[in-house]
């Protein structure tokens, strides 16, 4: 069967995350299976290059499927933007080498963190980020981050843990940038475990805002200890960024 | 009574707009006079520079009220911040000349109209975007607004017409932008008629989609008839910019 790569946008607000869950309605996965499996008149069953909490957005989400349509992708790209609810955006759809896979071909993955960092209201981007009107120390942050990136154990920034699977990742890089009031965070990595970005960013923004210390840092990935980390910051705030292959 | 100049920004999506109802729920009038009144355990009445249709947005809206009270203005605004529902943003307040009146002392107007103009999704800012995904002839475009500018009879691009009131006003400039796949279109002037700007832009796409000629702005003007002008665009994509005192 032609195997078929998907991008994706979606704001996350009103979704139980991505995954699938049993028989219960309210993800974007379940939406979109549902979605596909009416235009192509089969059962469908997506993968995603990985999972999203509830409330987070992508900016760029790649699935990827195997049907068998007389559908172009070009015309089945136009049935998805006409049957998909306006929170979920088809961007792009292709046919993909028979090996492809959305998660297991996955080589590197960005998220980005926005905090509104300012006293005033902003209620145009509220969905989208996490608001914090005390002053940041950034350069402090910056300390910090650069203690995070590399190859770890992180357990201590890992919700919910496995103790079977490997809590090791490679985070390859975090960039802090200021943009007006607004300060956004880029993670780049191979690959997050469960709630990793907003555990990184709530343990950095107690960095930020002086409750703990850039230096802590490699105390903390060793304790392999999720009480050692700070608070997981908000999903609204967290968008998938960019996936690459 | 001390006089107040209150500052503003909201998202209209949930409201329908900014005036009072008689006794009907979901204004933001409605909405503001009902907290401020809590805080200040008084009857309070606002006045703002203008109405705005449900579901316009108002990045900047100015508002005047009177009350006995004695909160300074610094705590009043945090009451205020505690209190407003997440999409009315208390921006600034300040004690203002007795004169001052938030409608009257008005001196000049911005709006903004957002079209995302692409054919893909943008799922992160529908909600403040008119969606047109076909190409726009821009200079068309510009040469139309320019033909609109100044003080004119905008009979033709008003809804409602009140025969008795002035239809009159100046129209002092349109700028049309492009940011990536959004086109932004400012209008300012010392005042607007109901709809008219959503009327404007309607009347704008279709010179830029070519249903119509940049030349027949004059003529529309002259007709002094609604059904001569375009179509009133959607209010989701006007926000109310600037206000000028």
């Amino acid at each position: 069967m032609p195997n078929y790569k998907l991008t994706l946008s979606y704001e996350g607000t009103r979704y139980k995350g991505w995954q699938r869950q049993g028989n219960t309605a309210g993800t974007v996965q379940e939406k979109l299976e549902t979605v596909l499996g009416r235009i192509l008149e089969q059962t469908v069953e997506l993968a995603a290059s990985g999972r999203t909490d509830a409330g987070v957005h992508a900016r760029m989400q790649v699935c990827s499927f195997r049907a068998e349509t007389e559908f172009s992708p070009a015309a089945l790209l136009r049935e998805l933007r006409r049957y998909l609810p306006e929170d979920i955006g088809a961007v792009a759809l292709e046919e993909a080498p028979p090996r492809f896979h959305a998660r297991l071909s996955c080589r590197k993955k960005t998220y980005l963190y926005r905090i509104w960092n300012s006293p005033l209201p902003n209620v145009f981007s509220r969905r989208f980020q996490h608001r914090v009107p005390e002053a940041l120390d950034l350069a402090a942050m910056e300390q910090a981050a650069a203690l995070l990136c590399g190859e770890h154990d992180f357990a201590s920034f890992c919700s919910l843990k496995n103790s079977k699977k490997s809590t090791v990742r490679e985070l390859r890089s975090i960039q802090i940038r200021r943009e007006g009031d607004e300060l956004q965070i880029f993670f780049t990595g191979d690959g997050f475990l469960y709630n990793m970005v907003r555990i990184l960013t709530g343990t950095l923004l107690e960095v930020g805002l002086g409750l703990r210390r850039a230096e802590d840092m490699p105390r903390i990935l060793e304790a392999k200890d999720r009480l050692q980390a700070g608070p997981t910051a908000p999903a609204s705030g967290l968008t998938l960024w960019e996936v690459r292959y």
